[in-house]
């Protein structure tokens, strides 16, 4: 990916967004100047990933004051938009995180705001570089002697993600840049295939090697042992380290436990939730059945099918050999709980 | 599904089988009468499931000696014909199976072998509804009381993968018919979304309640406690209970097994290899590239990514709570192994 191209950028009077449903056939920016957009934006996944919402989320405090003062609004009607952007995807954490981090300037005024997101979005890209190399190091020092690493990867986590450079993906590209890189293998992420799509896209751009699988494959392809390390991120993560993520995440967990290789998890400490205590507090959004029961507005089940469209799982921290955050990695299976060492 | 619609019928002077391709959207008939018809739609898929590739398979001897009559083919052109037609998919051992049982009465002519071929068909609904049955009071006897039963189930193996009835379907046919039955989850199985084609069709005949869901949904609602059941198919089982199914079966074998709950699968005995000792013995097919990189013909990954695809996985024995034969249960990670149990 470019360096220049970023998924969330200000512009001076509003956002610029890649429009990830057009990714990979074509790169378009959307622009959002009113909060109404950037809550449709977030909702059809125009910008996703946990890290990248959250930095569109921060600017959405300055969208909300921008179009209060074109239409004359209240405080209060101002802090109700602001509350409807937090609010736009509810298992996502660092959504909320970031706008009330934001909202401690709300009364400085709009320069003020502006200032607290550009340090969210600047800080998210230096979490992400940490991110990158606590996690190649960990993975060098435990698998794999001196060969290339093969990897699995779900979901999209990269540049596209976050801020830029990406969580788990950042990994890859550190592993990459190292030299120590052999494969990936990117789950293409039923429904919207986030994984053939963007991760794809991502590792194009990268010169990375990779294959696209069905998410089906993943198990088969980790037990068959052509994978080192699966790596994935996060929307969500308990204090006692259950981590919610893209559906088809603990799946990928499980046969990584079953094959005894690692199963990593990263994601800044912004994702981390000390207010829920296990995955079973985390509120699991339930998106359109029309996702899996349609592709591309043609029906593929019949009529009278119903469907389930859970967006998320929850993957018990049993299962997660090590969270990798920009302080450093925490062997949570081992014992190294979320709650117990990024206490505040 | 109405009684009289066959996935696979004999109907004089050749075949007629459903165009499983098409369904959910148009019910097609499509007929064979050559062999090189026969191979490309087997390998396409308009026939699917390892036993109605198998009663078609039987038929295919039939076909290449009609084929042969006409166009005057040596015997040894006419077995290699045969040859052609069993070797037309490698990971199923029922189409081989089928194809040699009936080659048994190759040299009596052709209505023997058709006598032997409708044999091999009319069998393997017996065996079915014997599957059924015994599926069904093991489930009700190890799980759930008194209360009806939520089922998950991937790929398809109804009326449509099998002459008739089903296997892992027919156990949840029987479930119904019984009233026992709550819902089915039916796992859509990308690449080819078998699951939400072709399952969630004949549900719908059925009047079976069911959600469809991605494949990467199966381990979460598992673990979620919403399901009291898996039961799947199989390609090709070995003598310790390895098991090669539909590429995601595994996967759903760990989440049950993580859970607590029973998985089976329910095959013929013909499904059985005693040749093949161990999973690791298997040839799993890997299909093109395209299925999973492009979606009607419209590519949704980049240009530049290679596509990784494995029609099959192989499910270990020590998960499989049970194999649902049509001679019983055999409880495989309890021990009862099919090379002890099945010789024959």
């Amino acid at each position: 990916m470019p360096q220049e191209l970023r998924a969330v950028e200000w512009t001076g009077s509003g956002l610029a967004l890649i429009d990830q449903t057009l990714l990979p056939q074509r790169t378009e920016l959307r622009s959002v100047h009113d909060v109404d957009a950037l809550v449709d934006a977030i909702q059809r996944l125009v910008v996703r990933g946990a890290p990248a919402i959250g930095a569109a989320g921060g600017y959405g405090v300055a969208l909300a004051l921008i179009e209060g003062q074109r239409k004359g609004w209240s405080e209060a009607e101002v802090r109700a938009a602001v509350a409807r952007v937090r609010e736009a995807r509810p298992t996502a954490v660092n959504l909320m995180v970031c706008v009330d981090r934001v909202m401690t300037r709300f009364e400085e005024g709009l320069d003020a705001v502006l200032e607290e997101a550009a340090a969210v979005q600047r800080e998210d890209v230096a979490a992400n570089r940490a991110m990158g190399a606590f996690g190649a190091d960990w993975l060098l020092e435990r698998v794999g002697g001196d060969r290339p690493l093969r990897i699995l990867t779900h979901c999209n986590t990269g540049a596209l993600a976050t801020a830029g450079w990406g969580t788990a993906l950042g990994v890859v590209r550190e592993l990459h840049a190292r030299g120590r890189l052999e494969v990936v293998y990117a789950d293409e992420t039923r429904p919207l295939l986030q994984g053939s799509r963007l991760t794809a896209w991502e590792l194009v751009q990268e010169g990375i090697p990779h294959h696209v699988q069905v998410d089906g494959a993943a198990a088969g392809t980790i037990l068959r042992g052509e994978v080192d390390a699966a790596i994935v991120g996060a929307d969500r993560i308990a204090a006692n380290g259950d981590t919610a993520n893209k559906v088809g995440t603990v799946g990928v967990a499980l046969a990584c436990a079953d094959a005894g290789i690692p199963f990593l998890v990263a994601a800044p400490t912004t994702t981390v939730d000390l207010a829920t205590k296990t995955g079973d507090d985390i509120h699991i959004e339930l998106r359109a059945e029309e996702e899996v029961l349609e592709w591309a507005g043609v029906r593929t089940a019949p009529a009278e099918s119903r469907g389930h469209n859970p967006a998320f799982d929850v993957t018990p921290g049993r299962l997660i050999t090590g969270l990798v955050t920009e302080r450093g990695v925490l062997e949570i299976s081992a014992g190294e709980l979320p709650g117990d060492r990024l206490k505040q």
